[in-house]
C-alpha cells in the first residue's frame, strides 16, 4: 500500500475498513493484533493504537483487556450519536427533520403491517389503554415514543430502524417542543390519543391505504399546530 | 462534571457534544484549547489529545498547525462513511438497503417536483440524451448515478440528503451488482433509459401522481428483474 499524503491512521483505518467491505471482518471478529497491522502496513504501533482509540470511540472497535481488539458484536443506539452530531451542525431545519421522520415511519408502518406479531399489537393497545389514563405529560411522553418506537421495530429493516436511531435525537428533540405546543393547542391531549388510535387500528386491519391515511392525519395535526 | 466509570476521553467528547447541542460550537468554529479542555474537565492532556483525534477521525474536527482545532466547516460525504461500515456490519439484506433507498428516493423525487429549478431540469435532460446515445455500460452507470443524485440533490432537505449519503457506499454496491443483471435481462439498457425517461417528464409536469408512478415502474423492474 502506498503511504503519500495520508496520516498514518488513516492508512490503518482504511484497512480495517476494506476488511469489513469484503467480508473478511465480521460482527464479533478479533482484529488482526497490533503489532501484525504495523508490519503490514508499514506504520508505527503509536499510528495503530491511535486508529483503534478513534474506532473504540465511534464504537466500531472494542478492546478486551488483555485479550485484544475486536469488532463489536452488539451495536448500541449511542454508536450512531456522532452522527446526530454532525446533523446538528448542518443546522437541518426541523421542517427537514419532520420531513424525514414522516417518509421512514410512514414506511415502518407499511412494513410493520407486513411484519407485526399478535403479541406487538397487544402491547400497542395496552400503550394506548394507559395514555388514555394517564394524567402525567411526562408519562404521556413516554408512551408516544414507545407507540412510535415499536412500530418501527416492527418493521423488521434493520438499516431503516438504524437509519431513524441516527436521526432520534433530533427527533427526541423535535418531538418534545412540538408535543407541547400541540397540547396547548387541544387543552388536552385528546386528540393524540385519537390519532394513535387510528394508527393501530389501521395497522390492524393490514390495509395499507387506512395505515396511510392514519399516519397522514398524524403529521397534519403536527404540521398545523406548529404551523409549517 | 462526575467521571464515575467513564473513560476520560468520553468526558471530553460528551463535553464538546453538548457544546454542540446546545448550539454554543457551530460549523468552523474553534475549540477550546486542549489546556482549558483539560483543566476544565479535569483530565489528562493526553486524553484530550485521544479525543479530538477521534473527533478529527470521524470528520468533525479539524486540526490547524499551530493554530488550534475547529468544528469542520464542510462536511464531505466521507465522513459519513464510518456509519457505512457499521450498516454493512449490521449485515443489511440487499432488500432492507433497496427499501431504504426506495422510501427516501421517493421522498427526494415529490420535493424535486416542488424545488427543481429549470437549469437543474435542463441537466435532467441532457443526462438521459447522453445515456441514449453512450455505448460504454461504465458511462451509462455513471450517468444512471449522476441522475439520481440530481434529483437527490434538488430535494433540498440536507438532512435527506445526508442519510441517502450515508448509505450512498451500500447502494453504490447494489446498483453496480444489480444494473448488470437488468442489462442482462434486456440484452441493452433501452429500457432504463425509457424508465429515466419517464421520471423526468414527471417531474416536468410536476404531477405527483406521475412521479410515483414512474418511480414505481423503476422499482419494479429492478425487483422484477433481480427476483428480490
Amino acid at each position: 500500500m502506498e503511504v503519500k499524503n495520508t496520516k498514518a491512521y488513516e492508512v490503518v483505518i482504511d484497512s480495517i475498513k476494506d476488511m469489513v467491505f469484503k467480508r473478511e471482518l465480521k460482527k464479533g471478529d478479533k482484529l488482526p493484533t497490533e503489532r501484525e497491522l504495523a508490519e503490514n502496513l508499514k506504520v508505527s504501533r503509536t499510528s495503530v493504537r491511535e486508529a483503534i482509540r478513534a474506532l473504540e470511540i465511534i464504537g466500531l472497535v472494542e478492546s478486551k483487556q488483555g485479550a485484544g481488539n475486536y469488532i463489536k458484536d452488539d451495536f448500541a443506539t449511542s454508536l450512531f450519536e456522532p452522527l446526530s452530531v454532525m446533523f446538528m451542525l448542518q443546522e437541518s431545519s426541523p421542517k427537514d427533520i419532520f420531513q424525514l421522520r414522516e417518509v421512514l415511519e410512514l414506511e415502518c408502518c407499511r412494513l410493520a403491517a407486513k411484519n407485526i406479531k399478535d403479541y406487538e399489537m397487544d402491547r400497542l393497545l395496552a400503550i394506548i389503554s394507559e395514555m388514555k389514563e394517564t394524567d402525567s405529560e411526562e408519562r404521556s411522553s413516554i408512551l408516544d415514543k414507545e407507540f412510535h418506537n415499536l412500530i418501527t421495530t416492527t418493521s423488521r429493516n434493520k438499516l431503516i430502524i438504524n437509519v431513524l436511531n441516527v436521526v432520534s435525537k433530533l427527533i427526541e428533540i423535535s418531538i418534545k417542543e412540538y408535543r407541547s405546543q400541540i397540547i396547548d393547542l387541544f387543552k388536552n391531549d385528546r386528540k393524540l390519543v385519537e390519532i394513535h388510535e387510528s394508527i393501530y387500528l389501521a395497522l390492524r386491519s393490514r390495509d395499507e391505504e387506512k395505515i396511510i391515511k392514519a399516519m397522514e392525519k398524524h403529521y397534519t395535526l403536527i404540521k398545523q399546530s406548529v404551523k409549517m
